[in-house]
């Protein structure tokens, strides 16, 4: 049994989608950060960083954070969507690092600046929805010879991209000058996993 | 024989700092990321992503980009600093997932406003340099019981925290308050194959 520490965003919503995928049973502990209860004493010992999303694996007890971290424990756990091939393995790991380390951040402070913060700040709402746009160009121009964004096979790169692209409209753009990226979204917007993971927590 | 594209950078270093400790001999070609070199057709066909650093392995004819993914690629090879028993593996790849989602981006946007920003925008400075320092602490926190950032053994994830965190006077900041922190540094930057690493490159 694994215990999924979680909130309705997409970096939660990456390991749920995979847990679904992956058919393991788990259980949904909802960590409302708008509350501020990611810095609760019990859930800083889970995750220093006091971050959604983190498991605990009850089989082997170890504790996982950082969603990128999840998704390559799961993968490896069940053999599962990040293949073992080493050309093909550093292919969804580098996908996997390019969604940790840009589409993640750099969306989430286009969101910051242009939704949330107090102060209008013009140049920094700027700077970050160029850079996604860029980001969109180059998933864009990845997706264009093929089917997924590692190559023929759907993986966990898939899964870690996919909510944060899928929320185009949540953060005020479209998809219409990325047809291959648009044409990935709706592929995978119909998979039931997906649909399941992207509901949790309720 | 391994090609390293790489600038004068802590993404960059990352990679050559590796290299030197796992005694891999490899080619140095500087992308000068200030001449806009990243973008050059040549490179795009190796970082759809026109960012350094990316690594060609001509034993194996695999390219990687992604510094996160350079260093497992890296360790995998070779069989170092990185375990392969479960809790210890993900350990080091969740602090690695650690630097490569939030200390490199935000150190990144700190520097971008403190340094090289056209406007200054004090909000976005606060917000990241409040940031960065809440980043040190959980560094500190996590050094305060343990040698290294994932146990007490050196991993791929203190190579890729160094060259972001050692740039601290660069940053404009001090590690007076983080003594942990400041602790890991100084042994680190004993490390012959750290100063070999970041001297890259010349
Ligand atoms: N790199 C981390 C990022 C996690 C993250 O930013 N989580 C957000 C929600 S999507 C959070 O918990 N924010 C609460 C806070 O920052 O205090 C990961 O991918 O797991
Ligand atoms: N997540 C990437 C980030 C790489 C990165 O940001 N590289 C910078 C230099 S440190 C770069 O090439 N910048 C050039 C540009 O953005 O055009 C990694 O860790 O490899």
């Amino acid at each position: 049994m694994i215990d999924l520490y979680t909130f309705t965003t997409p970096n939660g919503r990456k390991v749920s989608i995979l847990l679904e995928e992956l058919g393991i049973s788990y259980n949904v502990h909802k960590i409302d950060i708008t509350q501020g209860q990611q810095f609760s004493p019990d859930f800083v010992e889970i995750n220093p960083n006091s971050k959604i999303p983190a498991i605990i694996d009850h089989e082997t007890e170890i504790t996982v954070f950082e969603s990128g971290a999840i998704l390559m424990y799961l993968a490896e756990k069940t053999g599962k969507l990040l293949p073992r091939e080493t050309k093909s393995r550093y292919q969804v790991i580098e996908w996997l690092m390019f969604q940790m380390a840009s589409v993640g951040p750099m969306f989430g402070q286009f969101n910051h600046f242009n939704r949330f913060a107090p102060e209008k700040v013009p140049y920094a709402i700027a700077r970050y929805e160029q850079e996604t746009l860029r980001l969109y160009g180059v998933l864009d121009g990845q997706l264009a010879d093929r089917s997924y964004i590692a190559g023929e096979d759907y993986s966990i790169a898939d899964i870690a991209l996919y909510p944060w692209v899928a929320s185009y409209e949540f953060m005020g753009l479209t998809l219409e000058k990325h047809p291959h990226l648009k044409r990935w979204v709706e592929i995978l917007q119909e998979r039931p996993a997906v649909q399941r993971g992207m509901a949790v927590p309720a």
